[in-house]
């Protein structure tokens, strides 16, 4: 194969690589011949010089072919994901998968670790004592035909290259690029076996895209890759200005999504609502539904998981995917037990106002210091930790007020806790003066 | 420690780093914190983005303070050193440490392997059965005392984060970048402890500025931030379009240096001679001597340069010092006997007409390929392999006349062979018409 220093070099210096030159760094790097180093040069070059379409096809293809591809067809049903482009307090696809499979469609859904400041649905389900994110391909299309719908990790075996390259880009600062972003999701995604498939791309501070116009460019890139690699595609614009829901951390995102399958509060006493995270959950689960055919309409898919989710059937799917994974039925049915750091400290507003803004990229950030995300690949998760948010965006607060709580790793000496504290009110923004609240949905339907 | 990330980031986002951040991340690389595929994908970062000459100063002091510092004050006379920037043929530093030395300065050089497509002192020396590299702290300070020069490879303890970095970049794309640049090679010089520093900046293909504005630039950015490190320097900007003296790889370089010191020809019935390198290596010396104050005019060093290569002294410091390295006497005084691959073809003019260019960088790749530079770092080098070079640019040659002979590897297949042939003709061009000769010293003195 050509040196990989000449094909980082070629690619720094903004020429083409070939489909062959792709492909073979591709295998280079899933084959332990190009190092890792070499392949983090590689992503931050990409990064500045960018992909043409025909190179991030070549790559998705490359690192679709770096490992097996599921064949599901014969499990009825419309195999139909979703996937979201990252953001803080994103817990949707907790929820979202075993609605849309009590609706009537198939969700085999292979989702990410927590990349860059952004949470990852499988470092949240792992907080569920005994849930394994490493089905077999057996066991995986087995819970997928009884249940309707399984969550696991990228396996071994799936896209090994971009299990690397997925790994690597989280440390590396090079998420935000749209060539590695497609390629990166639609080499699982075609492996993974989905027909067809809804992205949630995110805009705003705690999102990768921070304006409407990258985020759309993204969206378009996304659906086009897709679409080149026979997966039918839709995509929806949803606002990241703000964490998601009320909670930011794993075994607290966990908790929240219960409550919302149950049709409960998350805690007792709280202000705060997830109704941002149940409205974008529906809008998703019925473009899901209209393209798995089981509604001809998008308003009749959203009708369809309003009452789903209101029966209480997403939460027994919910119930039935969590056992079917291993996971302790007891924690979901008590999520007072999943695991939740002692050192709990309440956080009290210093001013008086309405709150502006809470900036989520910081606050994902800070989530990393507290050991609920990772600095390094390979440390270790502490899910115990995280934030409850008690007042959210447009809330008015009184000097002193309640804002929530942060749970801190149990290690936290006194003055991590003060600094933390620091922390958490330096990312917050408290006004005199009321600002109008951004829509959630920004765009329902890229096409 | 800020993450190593969002380091990566700032660069990435073209911001300015602070001292302390720069110490932070060099510190890290060198304690492992920081990750060697973050180290890189920062090294790119930094290709696209520059450094200020703020974060440059802070990149070398903290590269120094990573290692010991020598203090070399015990040994009389004054400490001075070359470096080169690194070129194709260029071996330049076997013949001009003893010959500097011969002439009255004391030359603590520590020198570096090759890098990019550009060959490396320390490999050549390597290329002496029994030189060692890598002498102990007091045995640099006696051999340096007792012989006047001593050329050794970056030792574990000096400099340990750049030692880390130069390898990375060599195989990353990252070696052609000023602050990276200027941090390595000065961080190393202060170390060693030398007083005065001449730069040999390469300028044209087979050198890494391509251009001489570009390499008056790093000229300039050497001279200012070695004296900021608080070394007296000056610099001369030189030609590399075409190889430099008769050879290329390792061996055979040694090979045509003894040749220069004995004042004979390297090989029998060769057409070309070393007269560029015997020039440059003259004009290198002079610089030395006036930065050495053993001489008060530049003609004066050249004078005196030129009397001690031609009455056998620069020979006579050279052998001492392999001697004093632990190399084989034998095979300087027999350098046949140095290891040569019997995988010999030579290679012969497809065309008639005026030869107009020698790619050199190309042919630093071919070098590579023929294993006698390296792939990825830690590779092993064959000693053994290269070029001798009949003709050099300007030279008129009959078709089917003999432009010279290629050393390929012992394990070279005979459909390797044919290969390595085709790409050494590829870079060569032959043309009609004579092109006037470049200069060989573009800008004999940079301030």
């Amino acid at each position: 194969m050509t040196s990989p220093a000449i094909l980082i070099q070629k690619k720094r210096d903004g020429q083409e690589l070939s489909a062959q030159e792709i492909q073979e760094f591709i295998e280079g790097i899933s084959k332990g011949q190009v190092a890792d180093y070499q392949a983090s040069a590689f992503l931050m070059a990409t990064y500045f010089k960018g992909m043409t379409a025909t190179e991030t096809v070549a790559l998705t293809q490359s690192m679709l072919d770096s490992g097996e591809r599921y064949d599901l067809s014969a499990i009825p049903g419309i195999k139909v994901d979703k996937h979201s482009t990252g953001g803080v307090g994103d817990k949707v696809s907790l929820i979202l998968a075993p609605l849309a499979a009590a609706c009537g469609v198939k969700v085999p859904m292979m989702a990410g670790r927590g990349l860059g400041h952004s949470g990852g649905t499988i470092d949240k389900l792992e907080a569920i004592p005994g849930y394994r994110v490493n089905l077999s391909r057996s066991e995986f299309a087995s819970v997928l035909a009884d249940v309707g719908c399984a969550i696991i990790g990228q396996s071994e075996t799936i896209a090994p290259a971009d299990r690397k390259l997925y790994a690597l880009r989280d440390v590396t600062a090079t998420v935000e690029c749209n060539p590695l972003i497609c390629g990166s999701i639609l080499s699982k995604k075609a492996a993974e076996g989905t027909e067809a498939l809804v992205f949630d791309v995110k805009v705003g501070r705690g999102a990768f895209m921070k304006t409407t116009a990258q985020a759309r460019k993204l969206a378009r890139d996304l659906i086009s890759v897709g679409k080149k690699m026979g997966i039918r595609c839709k995509a929806v614009l949803s606002q990241m200005d703000q964490p998601l829901g009320c909670t930011v951390g794993n075994s607290l995102e966990v908790i929240e999504s219960i409550a919302l399958l149950r049709n409960e509060k998350p805690f007792r006493d709280l202000e705060t609502s997830s109704i941002d995270l149940r409205e974008l959950t529906l809008h998703l689960c019925a473009h899901m539904l209209e393209l798995g055919k089981v509604v001809k309409r998008f308003s009749d898919g959203r009708k369809l998981a309003q009452e789903k989710l209101a029966d209480g059937s997403a939460f027994q799917v919910f119930r039935r995917m969590v056992m079917a994974h291993g996971g302790d039925i007891e924690a979901i049915d008590h999520p007072e037990r999943l695991p939740l750091s002692t050192q709990k400290i309440q956080l009290k507003s210093r001013k008086k106002g309405f709150i502006t803004s809470i900036d989520s990229e910081a606050l994902g950030h800070l989530l990393i210091e507290l050991k609920g995300g990772r600095k390094k690949t390979g440390d270790k998760i502490d899910f115990g930790t995280g934030f409850i948010l008690q007042k959210k965006v447009g809330a008015q607060v009184k000097l002193g007020e309640n804002l929530g709580w942060l749970y801190a790793p149990e290690s936290a000496t006194a003055a991590d806790l003060v600094q933390f504290e620091e922390r958490f009110h330096s990312l917050l923004q408290i006004s005199s003066q009321r600002k109008p609240l951004a829509k959630l949905i920004l765009d329902p339907s890229v096409h």
